[in-house]
């Protein structure tokens, strides 16, 4: 039995749809969820519904971290639901966290109290992006803003491991995100990190434009979190603003609405298809537990599929597969390096 | 009458398409087109065609730059048709030059024969996006990969100056690209150009992040060269790759086919106003004349509005609006400068 940690609190729609999410993910599986946050809202919500056999309980915590709150001084009060809810990795009592709520305190206290792996100079923030030959993985998706060279090669590696846990692969194509396909193209970090990948032992299959990455042309694409971060926003913003402008060119035909109808299905179909909700939140690959982000907006559905993958990351212990093959670069450099001083003296 | 070089020889469709699209747009215009390129090629496809009234002319030139050749070689060579339609602005015999070859090449070129504006440290590439509210800017969209905050803030005025003489707008709404709306998200350029922009004369409205940008939130959007082309081309693909699944989603729907026959004009209409090429390319902005880079794609459609957009910009002179625009700025900074000393002295 795997026992989830979820902030009741965090998110836009909190705590119910946390509740919601947490009871329906506990139904049809070996998992427990224990909600921390305002205990007399939960309980509350919680007596009305009586399908959750047991497997969910409850933790106070009289404080909660709001959406927009300045991080550094909501990261250090101590009786917050999102703090709570990690402490409770920390302690052994969870074998994962989650929130909806602010993503950068949820980043920031899952670093601090967690810690990160030997071998890892900044944790890094994964999303599972939809593409016409099914998903990729896209990091780092804000957590640096400013990286250098050696920050994305340790990207690619997290990246690498942790395609191969999510969807049992056992060589994804790893690509850096750049402006151009030859690996003189790009700026001074991502001209860097290519030279050094390209004789990893990574399945590094060069840099990837923007416009290949949704037709499924690399597994694990890797770049800084401001580039990822605005790549991940650009793409859920695009896709809603054609909708609407496709809504609206349709219903300027005569034989529009009826078409419409018609192909109503189809849209449903592919809305789920293309609907974050549908792949659980971000993990936080390079510290030391399972810590997943939510969306802020994120519905009971998204919640509950976030506590299944979250369950299941754990259960593959992601945090481990990633020490030892960061552990496994890091001997392979130093051995390089003897080498190389053994040539160079 | 205006003067429009255009390099027949650059693009995907070559010397075709730039000489039909030449040809629509000399025909209700008062615009001279001087095709550039191999004299023999070009006069073969214009003897078929007898309706462009004496507006279209032919200047030789032996050499051709290719599409992937490298920038720093290319360049030096004497004879290319792109080359020497530059240089026809150079020496005033055409008011604005454009090409869909090579991009690396045409900027180099065209900064090298026509030089820089005084207070421009990097000329930067601006394109016009379609959105749910009409059009924006973007820029720079792939000049300049590693920008400090100064040069953003150079960007801005130019696209400040670019908005008005497009689309005659009077305040055009600044916004740099960014990772969340506070002046305190970003990265060390954006955060530091949020601070010199927010006390500018322009009208800036701060961060705009990823998801808004398709909903015409801003009318100019600033970010490094980096950034700004992955943006253009993620649009450009996932605008590609979400309608081919819902195409698939459609075709697997029973009442899908027909329902899609019955919004194909929509589809139609939907397509035209996304379509980079009724845009007519990306202009470069901060050198000394009008030179517009295309796409390598272009369709004649796409060259003749690229020829238009080419005659208008150097009708209203753009780049000396820009200089102007810049010029203000340097002595704004420099009253600054000396009120600050002088309350410092």
């Amino acid at each position: 039995m795997l026992k989830i940690a979820l902030d009741a609190m965090g998110g836009d729609f909190a705590p119910e749809v946390n509740i919601l999410g947490a009871i329906e993910a506990v139904s049809d599986s070996e998992i427990e969820v224990i909600l921390v946050g305002d205990e007399k809202k939960i309980n509350e919500f919680l007596k009305e519904k009586k399908d959750f056999k047991g497997k969910v309980s409850v933790l106070n915590a009289e404080d909660q971290i709001l959406m927009d709150e300045n991080v550094s001084t909501a990261i250090r009060r101590k009786n917050t639901s999102m703090r709570k809810a990690i402490e409770l990795v920390k302690e052994g009592k969870a074998n994962a966290v989650l929130s909806a709520g602010n993503s950068g305190a949820m980043m920031a206290l899952s670093f601090l109290l967690l810690g990160k792996l030997p071998n890892v100079d900044r944790p890094a923030i994964a999303t599972v992006m939809p593409c016409l030959k099914g998903h990729f993985i896209l990091l780092d998706a804000g957590a640096n803003v400013d990286c250098k060279a050696e920050h994305l090669v340790q990207f690619a590696y997290m990246g690498d491991a942790y395609h191969k846990a999510l969807f049992n692969s056992s060589n994804p194509r790893v690509a850096l995100l750049s402006i151009g396909e030859e690996g003189t193209k790009g700026n001074e970090a991502t001209k860097e990190a290519f030279r050094i990948l390209k004789d990893s032992n990574l399945n590094f299959i060069g840099n990837i434009e923007g416009k290949d990455i949704f037709f499924g042309s690399a597994d694990v694409v890797v770049c800084d979190g401001f580039v990822g971060n605005i790549v991940l926003k650009v793409g859920e913003g695009l896709a809603e603003a054609l909708m609407k402008m496709l809504k609206r060119e349709i219903a300027d035909v005569i034989t529009g609405r009826l078409g419409y109808i018609m192909i109503k299905p189809a849209i449903k179909s592919f809305r789920k298809k293309v609907d974050y909700s549908e792949y659980g939140g971000a993990l936080l690959l390079g510290i030391n537990g399972t810590s997943i982000i939510c969306h802020g907006r994120s519905s009971a559905k998204a919640i509950k599929n976030a506590i299944k993958v979250a369950a299941e990351m754990a259960k593959k212990e992601i945090y481990r597969r990633i020490s030892e093959s960061l552990q496994n670069t890091e001997e392979m450099n130093e051995s390089q390096n003897s080498i190389n001083g053994l040539l160079c003296s």
